[in-house]
């Protein structure tokens, strides 16, 4: 058990990305996110009027702080009965977000605003098809349980689920717009490959992958007012 | 053809409901929106903090600004390419936007800003199963044109449509927090019969309903805290 000021060093160093946050020997522990600021100053119309897709990424990452917000504004709790800043499908909570960052692969709990720990390895290359998911700070893996959604087909689940991940991913795609963040929403996935590095069955019917989002800095300002969609 | 001054006194009475707008004997005209406000003062993080679901609805009807900020902030243009303030499938744009109000039903023309009229029933009781639908003032109805999905199969016409009105969607449910109206995205809907109350063909591979959203006033502000998702 470390003490409280080592447990907080590691997690600043992690959030920083200067170490990986559970190579050490001892067991890899949660990453206790700030909490969300929520005082931004962006309107929404400011958001809505910005929003875009990137495809061209700085390898710059993000602060703990920045990470922190992301997740709240994506699929965070924002009512004291635990309901979430997007909707969900016949009050199911189906959807699970990954963030694979440098330093491994962690998973949110909105509950507890935290990162746990997944996977001690970098598979961001693993994340998608184009060449930006390797050096991006972070891609988001969403990732559906199918085997909550029950009395439906298959094609159904995927379907709800991929809906449900569409509410989050605009969630994404405005807070970035909101702070400068470059971010796509992505179908270009090798499914299987990813969902066997995250150890995920891949079925409907069980825990699979849906979708993915980029999220870093855009590349160069100069690629803002660029890139369609 | 109506003076100016006549076709301004028929929109802003259509924008209001007290008539229907093209119920007359000549020809049914579009109902210009006036310019989306732009200026509210609800930042991102608010509207992400007061998302919601709403199922109970006063009559009350929207003001043809509330129309206008609604339709922009869904599915408007964002930039001079003609981009969306929501990301759509391959860059193919295939999806529409009606409005279902009192007075008939009306197609967003996101480049024009406008409404078109397309039928002068009204339909709202027939875009959902549950009550609220025939007396709220506003049900949106996405329609897919899957003809325009080339080279994929029904199911994934059918999922790609359903994500990209998911984004649509979750911009309305962050519009509506931030102007304190009610909003639901419905997937309860009896699909054979609101196509052909639209004249759709209503199959993945040409033009088909993905979901419904009603809009408007929540019921009673005691309502406001309630209602789960």
């Amino acid at each position: 058990m470390p003490t409280r000021r080592e447990a907080t060093a590691r997690i600043i160093a992690a959030a920083l990305g200067a170490v990986p946050a559970f190579a050490s020997a001892d067991e890899p522990h949660p990453l206790v996110l700030p909490a969300p600021l929520g005082d931004d100053r962006t309107t929404l119309a400011a958001a809505l009027k910005m929003r875009r897709s990137t495809r061209a990424y700085s390898d710059r990452p993000l602060s703990a702080q920045i990470l922190s917000d992301l997740l709240w504004a994506a699929y965070g709790v924002n009512r004291p009965n635990g309901d979430r800043t997007a909707p969900y499908w016949r009050h199911v909570m189906l959807l699970d977000l990954y963030v694979a960052k440098a330093d491994g692969v962690w998973l949110y709990d909105p509950k507890t605003h935290t990162l746990l720990p997944r996977l001690p390895v970098d598979i961001r290359a693993q994340t998608g098809q184009q060449d930006f998911v390797a050096t991006a700070p972070v891609n988001l893996i969403y990732v559906a349980h199918g085997e909550r959604m029950k009395g439906i087909t298959n094609d159904e689940r995927r379907l709800y689920a991929s809906v449900d991940t569409a509410f989050v991913g605009q969630n994404v795609y405005l807070y970035c717009a909101s702070v400068q963040l470059g971010t796509v929403f992505r179908a270009s996935v090798d499914y299987p490959r990813l969902e066997r590095a995250l150890n995920l069955p891949g079925t409907p019917d069980a825990q699979f992958v849906t979708f993915a989002q980029t999220v870093g800095y855009p590349a160069d300002a100069s690629q803002l007012p660029q890139g369609a969609n």
